[in-house]
């Protein structure tokens, strides 16, 4: 098992706010389309789908990127970023610094899907690969931070990609108004480090947030069982939902989780397939396996729905013959 | 061949106007989220796709659907309607009548995607099933007409169906406007009997309206090139497209058409599929075959691009087992 040393100690990180959120979703208003809100019934319920997926690099991750980047000064900039993702936050640090004109680096596992490390490239990213069961990701990104004085723009233990995710909550919240008749009640969303629920927690300060784990992947759910931050188990399984992996949350995020959830689901593999084919065929999204976790918890009743239910779709990047598999594979 | 006896002969419909259009569009905003805008380069040229696959139903029929019911007195309503579809106007009347209450029932052909019968009927309406080789179906409509007084709602040859559809294109051009930095210069729309194309004509007079059809489905592209209404070629090949598989379009339809589109393209199947895979992996949206045409015309640089150019992408409902072979398929 990789160990997140260094970087997790505490090195006086800002804590994330909510006027952060708003700032961020100001952004980012100006810069994208809100992503679409679809609603669809389950158990004669209607359940109202926030489809991050649709996002120009296929998940939410471009929102904290944003944030984070556009922030940055002129001598940060010139100095160049460092992301470590295993390819969504990649795709979305990519991106940012393209659009800004900053050099980025990416440190992705070499098990990636082929997918998500082909479009980094292709945003211009210089990628670094590292074997996620024998190499440190995070000693692999401090050395070439204090190699190049770069800014590392970690993928959920940092104050801007959590207000920057969190923006998705201000918009489903004039989404929800709109359209479901009130802020939502409820916003579940998957979890992997703690990014976009500690961001939802934020914008949206009266729902309650339910992250969303794959089994075996549970370090978050493990967490607010035991009331601080636990890792997850010595050999966790094998799981299609490579946006999910992350071994433990930080303190950064847990702070804010801690406080504001309540309940929590974990899914398993079928599960998500399952999740996967209901948004191929009732609400014609292609969503990734991490991405459709939530969706996964909902359709399988382990996260309860009202009326006033918001689930977060997070991402679609899937290599094409495994997504023909999944939607081929009926249950 | 089928022939459109009768319904064919000009029946005092009124002309589809833009008010029409617009009054439409405030409905249809009453209702339902505009569908997003979503860009994508192609070419060094950034495209705006117009993601009508998003509705409800999984196309765009719901629009002139729904103004066609909800306009009906309580006279017409408690008479029922009467519906012929391959699918997708089929689930848009279906699902318009359900929220209305009214009685619906559909013609569809016994080739008809399952997902697109299944849908029909899920949705409440009666299915009355004949075959597209040998029988007529608009004898078939004409005669449930005329045994319970019902009202025919034609897929394209109707005003307020073509006014209905139209208002996808005044939702397209606030989004234009707003992200694109002016109205579409060219809309490039899959068209099967010209109820779409039509319909944008009249909701966006400025813009050149593109319509594509499927090789060998090429009604409304001979039309163009004759100066009067043409049929499809004797034998017409198989096609994936079913959703644009019309023998002719009407004189309501071609009257707009004639006036408003200057160039026009024809897709092979395989642009057709290249265009589905592409929504796939670059816009993680299920696109089918019928709903692609658009999209392949600008792939394949059939339909030329510019900075404003939007494409229409119609519809989503396609068979599980198709869709997972097509993306898996490849180049």
């Amino acid at each position: 098992m990789p160990r997140d040393r260094g970087m997790k100690e505490g090195t006086g990180l800002r804590a994330p706010t909510r006027e952060g959120v708003l700032r961020a979703a100001d952004k980012i208003a100006a810069l994208l389309p809100p992503t679409p809100l679809i609603p669809f019934d389950i158990r004669g319920v209607t359940v109202w789908a926030k489809a991050e997926c649709l996002q120009p690099v296929g998940a939410f991750k471009i929102r904290g990127a944003w944030h984070r980047l556009s922030d940055l000064g002129d001598e940060a900039r010139a100095r160049g970023v460092i992301g470590v993702s295993s390819g969504n936050h990649a795709q979305g640090v990519a991106w940012a610094a393209r659009e800004l004109g900053i050099a980025a680096t990416i440190v992705m596992p070499s098990d990636a899907p082929a997918v998500k490390l082909d479009r980094t490239r292709a945003l211009g990213a210089d990628v670094v690969l590292y074997d996620r069961a024998r190499e440190d990701r995070d000693a692999i990104a401090l050395a070439l931070v204090a190699e190049r004085g770069a800014t590392l723009v970690h993928a959920y233990g940092d104050p801007w990609v959590i207000e920057g995710q969190g923006s998705s909550g201000i918009e489903l919240a004039a989404q929800m108004e709109r359209w479901a008749g009130g802020p939502a009640t409820r916003i579940v969303a998957p979890c992997g480090g703690g990014g976009l629920t500690a961001g939802l927690a934020l914008a949206c300060p009266d729902a309650e947030v339910l992250p969303v784990e794959p089994e075996g992947w549970d370090d978050v759910c493990r967490s607010l069982e035991a009331g601080s931050i636990e890792r997850v188990g010595p050999e966790p399984p094998p799981t299609a939902c490579d946006a999910l992996q992350t071994p433990a949350t930080w303190p950064i995020n847990f702070a804010i989780l801690r406080e504001r959830c309540r309940s929590w689901a974990r899914v398993s593999e079928a599960e998500v397939a399952a999740a996967q084919r209901f948004a191929f065929a009732r609400l014609r999204l292609v969503v990734e396996p991490g991405g459709a976790a939530a969706l996964a918890a909902v359709l399988a009743g382990k996260a309860p729905v009202d009326g006033r239910t918001a689930v977060m779709l997070t991402g679609g990047n899937v290599d094409a013959a495994r997504f023909g598999d999944v939607v081929a594979g009926g249950d």
